[in-house]
């Protein structure tokens, strides 16, 4: 089988063709070949099988109608501006993240293969005055341009699987800590780099005081959800196709304590706090009380500790070049 | 003031401008013009100050752009293909429904002038496997693509508003009815048919069992709301600018008994009963049980019993000439 992955230059998207380049196998069949698109060309990863990488702008309908043919079995759509780029810039964010997503599906629709589409939404399209816990039939009230544009990537994952057109499903990504690489335009990049950098030698800033409560998942545990995600069954998705992934909620305090416990006390000392109103005022209209049913039904599953997520840094990550953030 | 309908020519678009012609009054100031805009020139009506009719194609953005101009302070969003048309070509419901939205709250943005953004959203939004009662904070989870496209035009009313962009408020229609004019593509189309031919001496067809339950208000109360809902204050629309009208459920046959309560028996002998499959597939994933607890506490009303539905139809418009469906 062909897997193409829309976003492969970015952490997860390399992480994941690793792990299928390890896997040799996906729903059941051996993997043929993976295809790595992303706006720049990828870096290569190595596999036991062909491994493309490609040029591609999901904002442009030709650009997507090149990439993706009919050989394609399942399609990993995790590329998008993140959150202050799409508060920043609220028509790239429309482009990318609403009409790129648009462009991919309807191509897909184009090619009637139906191939399996994997979607990454994220937490972000929660907010507004919806009652805690958020569960799976809480509103979607996103308090940012990027949660909305992924809220409507969702809606239409959805339709287009309903009507037949695809075999969608979407999974609201927590925030993935602690995350490979260099701090991006996420709102959330601190709660890797408060760890990374320290992790690293490095002097790190906390935009926030350290009781804030957030909901977090490894890159690790995010693959090995996104690959279940992918093999789950059509039918045992129901009328409904997204859904939250499991994370684990801490607090700053708790992250760091984290990072102690399992490489010491001198990373916790190059963390310098210094308050950032822009991204507060973003971080502090996301939730992170939530009970993900339906996924913890289905098999995926959070992080046991966060000094798991330390020590997943630590194997997978530490002193590694740097993917594209 | 200045006011704009877009689907001005449409049954609620028109009850509206007469609506507004007679009060002559919106948000505390004079109407000093209506312009009715549709894809056809909409009918005249009669006013105390100019009104203008206008085609617009709302899937256009040029289109848009020439109807809206720096001077309107209040845009009413009344144009979409309906739900049966929306799911027969997907095309045509994603260019108007969804970009047609984002055509005009986009050109709003543009003038800088921040109207006020009046949006029928719809009943339609709401399906799945999402427990009863149906409340504010209930997830989106809509069967058809016309209520795909309605939750997106819902998001991106709810995004802009929050950007300072427009002032938006969205208001989901519970089944207009009794609807004057002619049958239309919408899958409801047949509970007002049943009841407006009979009362006009004409056979109808009911497609679904009488024991089928739906959601339902009259035209002049929805116009009413929207009214209502133009003139509440932005700061008591909290996180989320989009809510349910409040209606009320009815079995097929109370208002059927409704009917012949207000206009003998007569009527209720020319429906005659014919299963639909195709039409009885999509209304069976709407809902019908609603706590719409935030429209009602700002002071939405739903109809106080369907024989004042009946009474309202026989007063406004038995034997009217129908506006265009």
């Amino acid at each position: 089988m062909k897997v193409l992955i829309i976003g492969g230059g970015g952490v997860i998207g390399q992480k994941l063709a690793r792990k299928l380049a390890a896997r040799g196998t996906l729903r059941g069949r051996d993997i043929g070949k993976i295809v790595l698109a992303d706006i720049v060309d990828p870096p290569q990863i190595n596999a036991p099988f062909p491994v493309e990488t490609r040029n591609c702008d999901i904002s442009s309908r030709a650009s997507v109608d090149q990439l993706i043919d009919a050989d394609t079995d399942v399609v990993y759509l995790l590329a998008a501006i993140v959150s202050a780029h799409a508060e920043e810039d609220l028509d790239a964010g429309l482009n990318i993240n609403m009409l790129g997503t648009l462009n991919v599906l309807d191509r897909c629709r184009a090619l009637q293969t139906k191939p399996v589409v994997v979607f990454s939404s994220s937490i972000a399209v929660y907010g507004g005055e919806v009652p805690d816990p958020i569960t799976d039939h809480s509103f979607l009230n996103p308090q940012t341009s990027y949660g909305t544009q992924k809220a409507i990537g969702e809606l239409l994952l959805n339709d287009f699987s309903r009507r037949g057109l695809i075999d969608g499903r979407g999974f609201r990504l927590p925030t993935i800590s602690v995350r490979p690489g260099k701090p991006n335009r996420a709102a959330s990049s601190f709660m890797s780099s408060i760890l990374r950098e320290p992790l690293n030698g490095q002097e790190a800033v906390c935009p926030v005081a350290e009781d804030f409560e957030h909901y977090y998942l490894s890159p690790r545990r995010c693959v090995e959800n996104l690959i279940l995600g992918t093999e789950i069954e059509a039918e045992a998705l129901g009328q409904n196709r997204c859904m939250m992934m499991p994370g684990r909620r801490w607090t700053i305090r708790q992250v760091i304590d984290a990072m102690t416990a399992v490489a010491g006390p001198k990373p916790a000392t190059l963390i310098r706090w210094q308050d950032a109103p822009d991204i507060r005022r973003i971080v502090s209209g996301w939730r992170y009380d939530f009970a993900p049913q339906k996924a913890l039904k289905l098999g995926l599953k959070a992080d046991d500790s966060f000094e798991d997520n330390i020590r997943y840094y630590l194997e997978d990550d530490l002193g590694e070049k740097a993917a594209r953030p």
